[in-house]
């Protein structure tokens, strides 16, 4: 291993606001501390947290980076204390506590994961935000089960083809919804057993359809707004309706008397504010589950589009656009 | 055992309305069938239920009795089919489908429990509804626990004065609301840690002092309105909010964003339209728990008031004007 360089490229945001707001700038390289790993960044996923972040609606965490990204994947180059399962040189992908749009980013070493077999570096980057919120919102907390209806909102964002993915690899059947035939085609694709064009179809009728008036068991949402009564309306007794972002809003009006009579249950969380402990068990059980489904193409990571570093203000300005299918991660020079 | 009657008599609803609309009336002796035991009732508990159904706003489920009442103490009468548990003359309660306004009113065995040592029969016709509801809703639902912060709604009422003992015995932390300094001394000595008059005090500012601003872990609430948004301000990260009733209304505006970021769960449920299986399942979690508990008096069946089965109309009336404290109970010549 080569000696670690003081100073380092990073994306910097420069006052707040659009994607014109990111701009590279040489900063210092951070030391790794007690239970940290730091990697050197190959490739950092970009992600609708930093979008929110970079327009001042929300703030990094206290003790979190200040600089952009939740996730990437790279190579050991420094072992702060206390760490016990890698080595310098390892390939491995992180969930990160920010700090991930730079050329060396510090993570925790339970939020680290090896790579799996066959993955790229940019495919590795794009794993873990997605997978660890989905994991955690899907299974844990939504306890979606082999043989339940799963329903998730925006079917082609980097949390939609992950949670069908995950959804149909643990046996359950899943209802996607996405605007337009072509993100409709990417969801059935990925192995939605109904894909619903919103644009063109209620979801509320289409899930009375498809599981017989019975509704669905589980539904991951991250839309929020008027969405909120028709995902109740959509659901069937003993229903989870899991929030994870509210693209439309949080102030909603709802009727909880059907949330009594079905018995649902009205949750949500985010991931950033955890401690490392609970990312952690997230991560042990993404190693049993998940990780040999990737290794064998069984899960696929599904790529967008690629930006180097530098180019972060092009890959935010394609997520505002919002016609992405799948990741979008930055390439850092490995 | 003498022979059964033909006929018995039963309060019926005779239109839907205020209390008059209860008359008693000779109506045909039901037959227990696979798996049913037929009460003789000595006593039977009077139920907010109740009174929706006698205005018409709450028709009894399919299959279940047109006669009001929820729950019944008395003595084993008659036997139906596939019965294992229990014989003629046993005294038992049970929470029943209906039919509780009457001299013999049919229950599902497994719903039945033997009456603890030292209850009347107006004390064991107390029991089952509150017990089952806040059982199923505030440990199996609510997940409450020792050590925990448990807030309930009405505390005198008799979900409350069930909910606040069964709280504290099980080890938690207790802080119950009612209107006036007469229930709150009525919550203090059934055990609640503090009383919250709702005319004088906002409960969202006494969970803050009280929990040193860390919330209550799981709240039961019939109130819904304003009570909602409320309940949400006043829990703490990963707390539960359970809906068992809407006294002031369903239809509310509450901020997701809360229940996301603190990781809340809202749920409710709905106890009579449950198959035998869940009451029975709950039925042996009270008997596991609580029944002995019932027995040594360290849980008390709080009295209100019994009126005779033919005066149903006034114990209407009083629980219409809400100044009871405690259970309601019908009482049946023996």
């Amino acid at each position: 291993m080569s000696a670690l360089p003081d100073t380092m490229t990073a994306i910097v945001i420069d006052g707040k606001g659009g994607p014109e707001v990111l701009v590279p700038r040489s900063i210092a390289v951070p030391k790794p501390g007690l239970g940290q790993v730091l990697i050197k960044v190959h490739a950092a996923g970009v992600n609708r947290p930093d979008v929110l972040q970079r327009q001042g609606l929300y703030p990094a965490p206290k003790g979190h980076s200040e600089i952009l990204g939740l996730e990437v994947a790279g190579e050991i180059a420094a072992l702060g204390e206390g760490t016990q399962r890698f080595k310098e040189g390892d390939l491995v992908m992180a969930l990160v506590n920010g700090g991930g749009y730079a050329e060396y980013c510090i993570a925790e070493e339970p939020a680290t994961l090896p790579i799996p077999a066959g993955l790229s570096m940019t495919q590795a980057a794009g794993v873990p935000e997605t997978f660890f919120t989905v994991w955690h919102n899907v299974f844990e907390r939504g306890g979606l089960t082999a043989g339940s209806w799963f329903m998730v909102h925006g079917g082609t964002s980097g949390i939609g083809v992950t949670a069908i993915q995950l959804a149909k690899a643990m046996g359950a059947k899943v209802i996607a919804t996405a605007g337009g035939a072509d993100k409709c085609a990417a969801c059935l694709e990925l192995g939605a057993d109904r894909a619903v064009d919103y644009r063109s179809e209620d979801f509320v009728e289409v899930v009375k359809d498809v599981t017989g008036k019975r509704g669905v068991d589980v539904i991951l949402d991250m839309v929020g707004g008027d969405y909120v009564d028709r995902n109740i309306r959509s659901l069937a007794d003993d229903g989870r309706l899991v929030y994870i972002a509210f693209l439309k809003g949080a102030k909603v009006e709802v009727d909880l008397m059907r949330v009594m009579l079905k018995r649902l249950t009205i949750t949500g969380s985010t991931l950033r504010i955890r401690p490392t402990e609970v990312k952690g068990r997230i991560a042990r059980a993404l190693e049993e589950n998940v990780l040999g489904r990737l290794a064998d193409s069984s899960i696929k990571v599904v790529m967008d589009s690629t930006f180097p570093l530098a180019e972060a203000a092009k890959a935010h300005a394609r997520l505002d656009q919002g016609t992405h299918i799948g990741k979008i991660v930055l390439t850092v020079a490995g």
